[in-house]
This record gives structure tokens, C-alpha cells and sequence, in this order.
């Protein structure tokens, strides 16, 4: 009998047997410990178990609770009920209802940019990056693609595409002085980073600005944790460190965090109608008929309409108050930032325990772990929100801090 | 002055340059000439454009018209007031509240089959390729994968990040017995094609089955264009003319077309609870925190109970009837096939004159063209719908038939 042939895979840019091999096996674990896998009702801010068991999320990107705020979700009925339809199935480009324009301009004078709709912000990540990949977002010349070491996950997995059609590398997180040595090596460069990290903190956004200004760098971020949390009319961490958006810089934020609703929004500067054109009719799965949705479309321009308001400002005043609070009880790297997570640190062997006792006390904090983070840097993701009570927080903090004392014991 | 370092793509997968470069002039004539780029209301089944045109659409892949029925719009709303959130954003592997896994119970049931849903059908495409490349859902070992030519550019597109975990080749259109070949050389093989063509036209299903009782092929199936359209309760065309859906087969279709609501659904066969705990959390955008909206669930629900009712059914005749009234006024080789897609063969020259002339009357059709379709291969695409009148379609049928002749007599 003949022997048949196996493949052999190249692995230059990702490694599902490994990341999946390790990752899985913490899932598991997370999962085992009732840490993972949780299924439970929303009721005015709590979370509830057909087993009984209630607890506070700490672990929930909306930021400023808008996601239950009456009004976006009335928005969102308005808009069903409006249009009669939750998605006319057609590409954009060829017939489309005025409900994204609608959108796209409202957003657009929010966050004083171009605003261009996706489905999702990963959407928006595949459909963007080839595109500056091969020179169409970037004044028609390929530029070298500097990827951060730890930009998400959903711009890593495009990698592959983009190296079919530029050059790529991999820099170490935020490392200005390699983007700079690239910058005077190659006639275009562009850097993909978040602007604002699933972990804490934030990109160094004005040193970038200064490497744009020197020689040209093109820059996308992904600032989806920051956008409405952060900012004047919640414009996000990124935008308002830029005076004026250039045509070298593309912003990309979720609407689903803090933002409250569902979809993504694409800043871009000044761009040609041509190069808006492009972007509608190339950029992958934006170009396809699966648009956003008319009940998240209402959602957004609820949202859109909180965050022109004093009403914005207070939730963020408040979401201020609350991570201040928590970084009076609770020591973390990230203290005094005004980015709502902080990671307690934990041994990889002890972050699934902490995070159980945490739950059974009642608050849910999720474990973070290879290959959500490095190796060796396990922790607890600890998420604030407007919706939190003071007592909700404090009794966290007493947790951790009783458990940190009892491990610093058993050494 | 040094010069700087120009970057250069390999284009071994895509090729943006080539393929925007042809595509884009096409898509400028065809907005220059009004069939692209239009924004109009839709009523009652009508689009009007701000100008005061109305047209009917005859390039919209609601084929039983479920987009716009009451029963699917108030579903949207029941969930909203339910649930009391568009999107409590946590990924679904940690906390998630009810309503997806409602879902995916009732589409479970519906559809005979696990599924597993997404919020878009290219979200679960990019999402499950890599996996099966490296091997996750073929039995531990990495297949060779075979893309057909022709199947959905969703697909096309993904090839570089699947060629970077196995091994990848593309093949003539439904080439059995090049797939047949490989079956025979390699240890594990996997074909990835349209279950219907975007253009019309079946898979061959049942040649292909017979392939994996000899062989043990996987095949992955994108069947968005049949769902709710074909079938008893709307199971769709691939999953019609099997039995029994085995774990060598997976078949994802979009909830946008004919479905009538927004997301996607993975059909699994029996797979184990650690294939689907992989694929929640490791699926690409499937695992992050951007899943299908409650809106969309509870248009989903709402649809689903409709494809339990004789009305599916009676939509489904409703379609046929359609579709024959347009054959027996319209010859084309796609005549006689319950695919409710028609492309009326038009010069790549001719193709945007004559759907200029068909918009005036009052019927929009979509012209298509490379990279759409191969070059040469142009025409317009018409489809049918449930809520098309008989007068709409013989309208329709007349220009395009007056139209043919003048083409002719000016050959």
C-alpha cells in the first residue's frame, strides 16, 4: 500500500496547534472552575444563574453602562419600526436605505472625522489592512507594515494576507525607535497598534504624531476600549491627542463597548470620494451585503445623541470616580491611569483560584492568560463601569486583598 | 541622498492592484450611470429615491420577502424589551446571557444539524477555515485544501492565512476528479466551494458525498444562497441532499437573504462538546466579543418559527411561481432551475447600457462584471422574489426582451 502524503504547514505568521494547545487547555481549566462558560440573566445590572448564584460583571467592556440605557435601546426599536426591515439584503454599493448614511454622518460630526460603518471592528481590521497593504490607503505606494507585537489579536490574524501583499514585521510593543529606523529606511511605512490596550494604557500617541510629522508614517489604531469612555464627546483616546485627522492616520472603534451599541466606526481623515469609493467597494466584508443592522443602526444614533449631551460627561465623571475608588483600595501597575481596567497580578497556578473565590463572593473577573497575554503575566482583568456601586467595588477589593494576603502567607 | 527601500508583494493568493485596478473602473461606470451608489426608502416593497424615481429591486437576496414580515421586525423588538441590551459586550466563552444559545437550540432543531451562529457568514468563514487548516476539525491532521475556483471571494479571501497552516492548491469549477486525484494522494483532503452559486447554480452535492464515503473528503460548504429558499423547512440545498450531516462536512449560510433577519449559521454534524468549545474559542471573530445583536436573535427566533409553518412553504411555492413566469419569458441557461438567480448574458460593453435602460423603466439589476464574474462572462443578474408582482416580472421581461432585439439588429 502506497503511504499518502501529509502537508506541512509554513507557520511563519500564526500557530493555531500551539496557541490552541496552550490556550485550551486554560479555557478548560476556566471553564472547570465555573470561571468560563457562565450562561446567566441581565436584570438591572446584575447577572443571574439558573442556579441561583448572582453576581456583579467586572469583567463587561461597556464602560458607561449605555448598552441597557433606555434610550439606545428605544432607539433601536424606532429604527425597526421606521424602517420596517432589519437589513435589505443588497451591497451598499450598488442600492442601499439612507439609515447608515444616516449614521456614517452623524459619527462623523461626533467624532469630527470621516466615519465610514462595519459590522464589527475586526470587519473593519480585515477589510482595512489589505487595503493599506497594497498601497491603496497609502498614496498609491506599499508601504512597510510594522505590526506591534501586542496590537489585538484581530489584526495579528490578517497578517498573513497583508504579507501576501506588502512586506510585514513584527516590532516590540510600542518601540519608537524601531519604527523610527524603518521610517528612514523605507519609502513608506505604516504601523498597526491599539490605541488603547485590552489590558491597560495607552499608545504613545504623540510620539507617534512626531514620527508621521518627520517622515510620513502611516498609523492605524484600534482604539475600541477607549472610544466614548474617553474624551470630549467621548472621542476616544486617540483622536484626542490628533488636533486635526490627516489622511495618515485610521482610527477603528468598536460601537459595541463603551460606545453601548453594536457595529464599528472607521475615522478617517480628509480622504478623496475615490479613496471612499475603494473602501465600499473593496475593503472585504465591508463591501459585502452583511452591513450593520437597522436596530443597531437606531442603537447608534441613540448613542451618538447621549454622548452630545452633559449626560456623556457625567457617566464618564462617574466612571472616573469609580476607578478611583478602586485604585484606593486595590495597587495595581495601572493606577491613576484613566483607563478602566486594571490587571491584578496572579501566578499562572493561582489566577483560576482568586478569580473562583471572586465569583463565589460574587463578583465575576475574568482570568487572562496565555494567549490572551504573554507567558508569565496571568492575571485578573479588572473592568470598571459606571453601573457598579461603590459597595459592589469595595467588596471586590476586599477579596483580592484577603487572598493576596493569604498568598503572600502560603509562600 | 540614499534612496529608501520600495517593498514588494509576492501576490501568490490575491492581488489588489489587479483586482481593484479592473473592478474599480467598472464600479465608476456603473455609478456614472446611475446603477450603483443609489440611496432610496424603501416602502411597501418599493424603493423611491430622493429624485422621485420608484423602482423594484431585482438584485435583492430577500427571496421570500422575510426581511420586511411583521412577525420578523416585532421578533426583533420582543428580544430588545426582553433582554433589556442590544449587546452585554463579554465574549460569549466567559458570560453570556441566554439568547444566543436559544438561538442556536431553535436553528439546531430547524436545520437537523449543531449549529453555531455568527454574526456574519465571511465572520464564520474566516473564522472555521483556519481551524480545518490546521486540523482542528479534521480528525487532528491538516487537510490539503482544496478552494474551488469559483466559490464566494468571503472565501478567496481567507486562502492566505489557510496556506500559512497547511497546504492550499485552487481548482476548476466542481472539478471532481481533480478532487478525486488529491483524495488519492493525500492522507486528508477538504474542498471548499458554494453549496449555490451566487450566480445560480448547485454544487454537486451528491457526487461529492459519494467522494467522502470513498475517501473520507471533508467539504465546506457556503449555502447562503439556498437557505429558506430551498428545501423542507427552508434546510437549504446542501443539507437537503444529505441524509445525515457527518462531521466531514460543514455548511455555513448567511440569515441575511432569504432568512430575513441578520448573522449567520455554522451546520455542524455530530460533533464533540471539545470541537465546539474550539471553535467558541477559537474561531476567529467567533470568540471575541462581537457576536450577533439581540435584534438579530430575535428576528432570527421569529424567522425560525415561521420555517416551522406552512407559510414557509407556501412562500417557498410563491418563489417557484416567480421563477417560471420569468423562464417562460425569458429564455437564459439558468432556465428551469429552482435557483431563484437569472444572469441574462449582456457584452461586457452593452452590459451597463442595458441596465440603465431597465432602472428607467423601473427595475434596478444588478450588472455584474469581472472581478464579480470571470472577464467576458458579464450580464445582469436578476433575481426574484416572494414579493415581486406578475406585472413586475413581465415589465421586466419586456424591455429586457425588446432590449436583446435591438442588441441584435445592431450586430
Amino acid at each position: 500500500m502506497i503511504e499518502k502524503l501529509k502537508v506541512k504547514p509554513t507557520n511563519r505568521y500564526r500557530n493555531n496547534a500551539k496557541a490552541i494547545g496552550i490556550g485550551n487547555t486554560f479555557w478548560d481549566n476556566s471553564e472547570h472552575h465555573g470561571l468560563a462558560g457562565i450562561v446567566a440573566d441581565l436584570q438591572r445590572g446584575r447577572l443571574y444563574t439558573q442556579e441561583g448564584h448572582s453576581f456583579v460583571n467586572f469583567s463587561c467592556c461597556s464602560y458607561l453602562d449605555l448598552d441597557s440605557h433606555i434610550q439606545v435601546i428605544e432607539g433601536a426599536i424606532t429604527a425597526l419600526r421606521k424602517f420596517g426591515v432589519l437589513d435589505h439584503c443588497i451591497p451598499r454599493t450598488r442600492v442601499q436605505i439612507p439609515a447608515l448614511l444616516e449614521l456614517e454622518a452623524s459619527l462623523s460630526e461626533l467624532f469630527e472625522a470621516q466615519v465610514v460603518s462595519a459590522i464589527s471592528a475586526s470587519v473593519a481590521t480585515s477589510g482595512i489592512l489589505p487595503l493599506i497593504a497594497s498601497g491603496h490607503l497609502t498614496d498609491d505606494e506599499r508601504p512597510l507594515m510594522i505590526f506591534d507585537k501586542n496590537c489585538h489579536v484581530s489584526m495579528q490574524q490578517v497578517k498573513p494576507i497583508c504579507a501576501d501583499e506588502t512586506e510585514i514585521v513584527t516590532c516590540s510593543h510600542h518601540d519608537l525607535d524601531f519604527i523610527e529606523d524603518q521610517c528612514k529606511l523605507y519609502e513608506r511605512v505604516c504601523y498597526i497598534c491599539d490605541g488603547s490596550d485590552s489590558l491597560g494604557g495607552y499608545a504613545p500617541v504623540k510620539e507617534l504624531t512626531q514620527l508621521q510629522e518627520c517622515y510620513g508614517l502611516y498609523i492605524y489604531y484600534d482604539d475600541s476600549h477607549s472610544i466614548s469612555a474617553y474624551g470630549k464627546r467621548g472621542v476616544g483616546y486617540v483622536r484626542s491627542h490628533i488636533d486635526c485627522l490627516n489622511d495618515h492616520t485610521i482610527i477603528t472603534a468598536t460601537l459595541n463597548k463603551a460606545f453601548g451599541a453594536s457595529g464599528a466606526a472607521i475615522l478617517l481623515g480628509d480622504r478623496s470620494r475615490e479613496t471612499l469609493r475603494i473602501i465600499e467597494r473593496f475593503a472585504g466584508a465591508i463591501s459585502y451585503s452583511q452591513p450593520m443592522n437597522i436596530a443597531a443602526i437606531g442603537a447608534c444614533l441613540a448613542s451618538a445623541d447621549i454622548h452630545r449631551t452633559k449626560e456623556l460627561h457625567t457617566l464618564q465623571y462617574k466612571l472616573q470616580s469609580k476607578i478611583a475608588l478602586f485604585d484606593s483600595l486595590v495597587p495595581t501597575a495601572q493606577a491613576g491611569s484613566t483607563f478602566p481596567i486594571r490587571l491584578v497580578p496572579a501566578a499562572d497556578s493561582e489566577v483560576i483560584t482568586l478569580g473562583k473565590l471572586l465569583f463565589e463572593a460574587g463578583y465575576y473577573v475574568s482570568p487572562v492568560f496565555f494567549p490572551i497575554v504573554a507567558r508569565g503575566t496571568a492575571g485578573l482583568r479588572v473592568m470598571m463601569r459606571t453601573g457598579q456601586t461603590d459597595d459592589d467595588i469595595r467588596g471586590l477589593a476586599q477579596v483580592i486583598i484577603n487572598n493576596r494576603l493569604l498568598s503572600e502567607v502560603a509562600k
